[in-house]
């Protein structure tokens, strides 16, 4: 594994679900080693378990700092944190232990991020709901790594499929909080944010179109004045900016736009508006990205997968998809680093 | 054809569109010979155009009222109101003139219809800019047929698509508006609307899933109490009333269970939650229904298509299906008349 690729963090998901079992898989087909150097951090016994399930040997090398890591080696190379014993814990269901635990795992990482040890931090599924019940109250991850990373402003949840950006301006919020969060300010971030993203990730130039609210668009301001009063206007300086932004377009059609050879992603203005396309699309086959933040992250858009838990069945292409893309993101990362000079320099 | 069917008048569409050629072909195939009495009802050379483009040719009998028509003849049955014509009317836009005769064309079926001498009305594509340019001035063109039936009360759009029922608790308004719009009354409604228009299309006992409004179905509380306060207690009415309805179920993944197996249709909360979902399924291939009204209406769900017109290319599945539909709710609503033992006894 070469030295120049981005050290990426692998962290296994809730050990309830079937994250440990794909990343065994992974790591066993040795498949992302021209990708990432692939650093596993969390508990040696919940990457075995996973190695049993997935009916994979894994030569595990464990060492207590990043920088220890052998990069000429075969072996998987991992920071063990022995916090969780997998044998404690119900699979398969719901534990607060695990998602307490869990939470515990992700800022070991997030702090060693941000010191500039890690490029970036791909992970296995999690469950919302054990970490809600662990400790870890947060509307989505997003806003618990916002935290984590002590972010300050817009950051946000955005959703690659076949390589197509869905983003958002508003997210986790009720519908009506949503349409009061859709102001100037906020649509020209997120359009930054989606551009910016999708740079790092290898678009010379991503093409992004921007949904409308309101159905027809708002039809000349019939069924609604946002497309008149702020959304076009927030088109007009993404494009001053030099971004290929256009719109914005009825929902109802953009995503047949947004999937096509025209665009390379969507911006959407609220959460359903990009799922119930994506959804439909195949999401579960898809990457989700926590954008805007100081470090990288990517996971599979699937979740734990409780039904198939420990069956060896799990497929990987999502999380594989996510590494890929976490590697990548993290890359970009790495030379704006270098260009800097220093993690602290590069003003993340 | 057979006296027993429903008799359905047929309208050509906007002139300036494909409609006259998709009726020409189907009139001249006979393909709905055993599916519905198709009495056409617009300008003779609107329909000798459509012929053309078309490249059939049609035995055309023209009759005064529709009683006159002749079942046992193998011509086509036409109404001609000689109030258009077609050469003084550039084709392949938006024609005011042809907006208002359009207009003119529906308001006379429909004055047939609410006389009990039509069974339903199925109608080619119409153009709403023209319909609106022409003096038509209605949202859409459901609320323009709800003002000439005279109707009170609740109504709606739905789309069916592959045999699957799209219905709306509110439709053509900003999206601000239609989260006022959305009360237990209201949803009760259209519950009530979606299940007996479904009945009256032949399904012995429709299976409704109901979407959610907000992200997660608002997770718990967490995102809006919609769901909670109003949504659920909603179909927990349906189902007291004996409808097979289910939810509320969140909106990205409510229709990937509305086109399986498990229901029939489902009850979306606004414009755009059904409307990314069927567009993205191929909306073009499906069928738009005005529920609720005191007569039948049917249309092919794709528009004008003013690429192709006078091409000879229009394909005509979707308003095969439409007349097909039409024909099916029609019969059922002259069975209900017949039952009642007039028109104006059966309360429609």
């Amino acid at each position: 594994v070469s030295d120049s690729l981005p050290l990426v963090g692998l962290m296994l998901g809730d050990c309830t679900g079937i994250g440990p079992e794909q990343s065994a898989k992974i790591l066993a087909s040795r498949g992302m080693a021209d990708t990432a150097r692939l650093l596993v951090i969390g508990d040696r016994r919940v990457l075995e378990l996973g190695a049993r399930d997935a009916g994979v040997k894994l030569d595990v090398r464990v060492v207590k700092r990043p920088e220890d890591a052998d990069w000429n080696s075969t072996a998987v190379q991992m920071i063990d944190l022995a916090n969780i014993d997998p044998a404690s814990i119900k699979r398969g269901a719901i534990s607060p232990e695990s998602g307490r635990i869990t939470g515990e795992t992700l800022k070991f990482m997030i702090d060693l991020a941000l010191e500039g040890r890690l490029d970036g931090i791909v992970f296995a599924p999690l469950n919302k709901a054990a970490l809600h019940a662990g400790g870890w109250k947060y509307n989505d991850e997003h806003i618990m790594f916002a935290r984590l990373t002590g972010h300050q402003g817009f950051h946000g949840e955005m959703n690659v499929l076949d390589d197509k950006w869905m983003s958002r301006v508003t997210s986790h919020v009720g519908l009506r909080e949503a349409l009061d969060q859709i102001t100037p300010k906020r649509i020209d971030e997120a359009l930054t944010l989606a551009y910016e993203t999708m740079k790092g990730a290898g678009f010379a130039n991503p093409r992004i179109a921007v949904a409308a609210l309101n159905p027809h668009g708002g039809e000349n301001g019939l069924f609604g004045r946002e497309e008149i009063d702020v959304i076009a206007p927030a088109v007009v300086r993404g494009a001053g900016r030099g971004i290929l932004c256009k719109g914005p377009f009825p929902a109802d059609t953009v995503f047949i736009k947004g999937f096509g050879d025209e665009f390379d992603g969507v911006l959407t203005m609220y959460h359903d508006q990009g799922q119930i396309a994506t959804k439909l699309k195949g999401f579960n086959r898809g990457v989700t990205v926590s954008g805007g933040l100081k470090t990288v992250f990517t996971t599979p858009a699937h979740g734990t997968a409780f039904d198939i838990v420990g069956k060896g069945v799990a497929s990987t292409g999502a999380f594989e998809n996510a590494i890929r893309l976490g590697a990548r993101l993290a890359a970009a990362r790495k030379a704006k680093v270098a260009a800097a000079g220093s993690y602290a320099n590069a003003n993340l």
